[in-house]
């Protein structure tokens, strides 16, 4: 199973593949789509998207998933971030592919056992998994590996009780 | 110049299509892209842009202006909102259109002359502005058109002022 984990932003959006192998995890591809701020919204989002098809294009993820945000504090990020997550969704839904959605709170809890954990223990965790030499240089790619290894954790999961993985 | 305005929402966006014929408007056409909430983001997504998509390719506005939003309260719904105006930005840039932002204050004060004003003021003056003889029943579609008619008004003064209208 190929899975895609994308840490999604207008700026930088981080993704990582991953394929399932047993019970462990291949790192396949990881890296960040990056658009720059001088140009209109509507063109940075254009190219956003177009990356994004050609990952899947390219990649051929069977399953896809994305950090699910929540906006408390800082509202005024919040509609650039959407925007990003949207045309991101838009890309998947017109390859077909269903999309899971995990928080950060349950992504650092899987992947470092630690619903607070920081940066570098991610970045740690996710190439101690992946066997990587060094931790991905970039904290959205990293995040982004860390959100496709708790995918493939559900995926196992469920796997293990005899349910249906392809949800 | 035709004019595309649009109120942008998950559930139902608002669209209205207006002419500028010297310093008058014409009304073309207006309505709603609804999606229904029983099917998953991404596919709403997909609906929302084949829409959108649609509209631009039958209508053909030269220019599109939309409504800027801000979220210092309900934080909540700004993901959803981004994520619809995310791929509503999409589908114009890769038709190759600018879009124009506007604040609801801006609209506001532009149709009535008062930046609080009601749903049901901004629905009589869209009708009046537009000679229809029954306000649009839909709030989304008189918001829209509401917008349409602001972008009108600032290129109208654009163009009296002898500045170029193809910002």
């Amino acid at each position: 199973m190929i899975i895609l984990g994308i840490d999604p932003g207008t700026a930088i959006t981080g993704y990582g593949l991953i394929e399932t192998v047993g019970s462990h995890c291949r790192l396949l591809d990881y890296g960040c789509i990056r658009t720059t701020a001088n140009i209109p919204a509507p063109q940075r989002l254009e190219k956003l998207y177009s990356g994004m098809r050609q990952l899947l294009t390219e990649g051929k993820p069977e399953q896809v998933a994305i950090e699910k945000l929540f906006f408390n504090r800082n509202a005024t990020t919040a509609i650039p971030v959407g925007q990003a997550r949207g045309v991101l969704l838009l890309a998947c839904a017109q390859m077909g592919l269903t999309v899971a959605e995990y928080t950060p709170l349950q992504v650092k809890q899987n992947i470092v056992g630690y619903g607070r954990a920081e940066k570098h223990q991610i970045q740690f965790m996710v190439a101690r998994l992946l066997h990587m030499k060094t931790p991905p240089k970039s904290d959205d790619a990293a995040d982004a590996l860390a959100i496709a290894l708790t995918h493939a954790q559900y995926l196992l999961t469920r796997a293990i009780r005899g349910e249906d993985t392809n949800y």
